[in-house]
């Protein structure tokens, strides 16, 4: 039987390009024994892929050259044999850029329900972006009622999900986007109280400074750079900040800004590096609070599909410069 | 009756200078109901004046021009109008540059034996000096046995008690310094395990990398600027970072640096900015802790006391240009 995938060919220099990675097809291994065979139906396109295929000091090994490129995905069991994934059961996990993809327990999160939401959405707002955007959210910003929340990449599969939950936490919301086609949805359809397009102000940080005269209470950044800059300045005192994400600034040199220490020690605030690996353990629990959040009606997301795994690595480089808009998958 | 203080007579620009205070000597007003009067024996001089001073943002009310100099003090009660504060009696708080200093209860932190130590002890590391330590260490860092723990000015008040303290916890202590002769201090005396004088190395995080390379688990920051820098490129996964002060990073205009938010992310680090006042409600049980470990010999310090009120502005200047060793204190 054959396979379709991706695989790495090389290292990114300064940005990434489709041609890093190659499609190719090749024979898949006979099932070994605790193994099964999952026929992906969407895998998952990340920022955060820019770092796995570096080999710059990350928090997990880089995906080697020529093999597979890492992703979630989320499948059907076609064969297996392993006692506890069972044919026709569904499952979510780290399958890979394939169309076939086989694995045995260790790479699996959950086993979800093909019925109670689009098969899609478990890799979005019910798979790491929502569980990205609530362990961020609740277990280190730690919102209370009333609090100023503000986000970055407010539009995207984790920004739109933060503004979600923080409403949901009693809080009031700020998105920055950089577009009023984003801009729009953010308030029409996620509920942001207040948006700004940080490409049509002048000084960002002015503009925060008259919706949030009283500061932010917990700041959400995808970003980094002169948006996180503006933030900073504009933080209430024990502002709580998780850096969730680097996407607005180059990966080498080190980008130079202003020293934060100052604003640290002023507001006594706090700011903490989230990677949601950390949080897996507490995934089926999180996942279930999403699920009912969406069956509710609470928790809505914009997905941005393409068609076929060839469209992997152009949708990567898309969502690296901001083209997208909603979690971005690929369907095989 | 006469007294006589230090009032602050200008604010600094760019830097701190003798010509901002003035010696003044006026009557004392009446005890008034509640009120008591403190015949103050020694008072304190500590980097954070520096942002007292000054009317840029900061955590407190800046010191208003023509007033007494805001400072710890410790000194015996001669006259009283409150039934809690008896004459004859201890007393630890925010006294003033002032020999005499009339205060009621909302200044007082503590009443102390002065027979259990040396008065000048409870204004350092049974004062602010050691509750800045504990707080910042046991409450931010939350170390554990066998963490790392590096701590900038290891040799000064704060930052001698975070290395005994962290001792006490079962760490080991890396120290940065800036003479020999503090190097020298912190190892026989403060018992580092590690100590370097950041002055003679030529690469600080290659020098970091050699002793620590696992990372470092814990760092007590007073400094900020390229220690910090240092600090920062050896950190340990899910380092905790406390920012106690900035003494190496000018006023204005904001100095500029290495952006961290990538390595907060990919080590998922904490840092927290620490103002002592948000713990002093823990001061007489934090204190306590102290003088227990004072008094077994585990908890020792230096102190640079200089004799006479009148040079309390030049004390001040000396610790801000890191001229002193210890805690910095005045006796009158």
């Amino acid at each position: 039987m054959v396979n379709r995938k991706i695989i790495l060919k090389k290292r990114p220099f300064k940005t990434v390009t489709e041609d890093l990675f190659q499609y190719i097809t090749e024979e898949i291994d006979e099932i070994r024994d605790s193994q099964f065979l999952v026929d992906v139906e969407y895998v998952s396109v990340d920022p955060a892929m820019r770092g796995w295929i570096s080999d710059a000091g990350n928090y997990s090994k880089p995906v080697p050259i020529n093999s597979t490129m890492r992703s979630f995905g989320v499948g059907k069991i076609i064969s297996s044999k392993n006692k506890n994934f069972k044919v026709n059961e569904y499952v979510v996990g780290w399958l890979g850029w394939q169309k076939f993809s086989l694995v045995d327990e260790s790479k699996i999160q959950i086993k979800i329900n093909p019925t109670t939401a689009p098969l899609s959405k478990n890799l979005g707002v019910l798979g790491l972006s929502g569980i990205t955007a609530f362990t961020g959210l609740i277990n280190i910003c730690k919102p209370k009622k009333n609090d100023v929340v503000l986000v970055t990449t407010a539009a995207g599969s984790v920004g739109s999900a933060v503004g979600q939950i923080a409403k949901i936490y009693g809080c009031r919301t700020i998105g920055l986007t950089s577009t009023n086609e984003k801009a729009t949805i953010c308030k029409s359809k996620f509920g942001f109280d207040e948006i700004i397009n940080y490409r049509q102000v002048n000084n960002l940080s002015e503009s925060l400074k008259k919706i949030a005269p009283n500061g932010i209470d917990c700041f959400f950044d995808n970003v980094g750079g002169t948006q996180f800059d503006a933030v900073m300045e504009n933080l209430n005192v024990k502002a709580r900040i998780v850096i969730c994400g680097t996407i607005g600034m180059p990966s080498f040199p080190i980008p130079i800004g202003p020293r934060i220490n100052r604003t640290l020690l002023i507001k006594r605030a706090k700011i903490e590096g989230l990677l949601v690996l950390d949080y897996f353990s507490k995934y089926q629990e999180i996942y279930n609070k999403l699920l009912k959040w969406y069956v509710e009606g609470k928790l809505v997301s914009e997905e941005d599909i393409s068609d076929g795994l060839e469209t992997a690595p152009a949708s990567l480089v898309n969502i690296l410069n901001g083209l997208n808009l909603g979690k971005q998958l690929v369907k095989l």
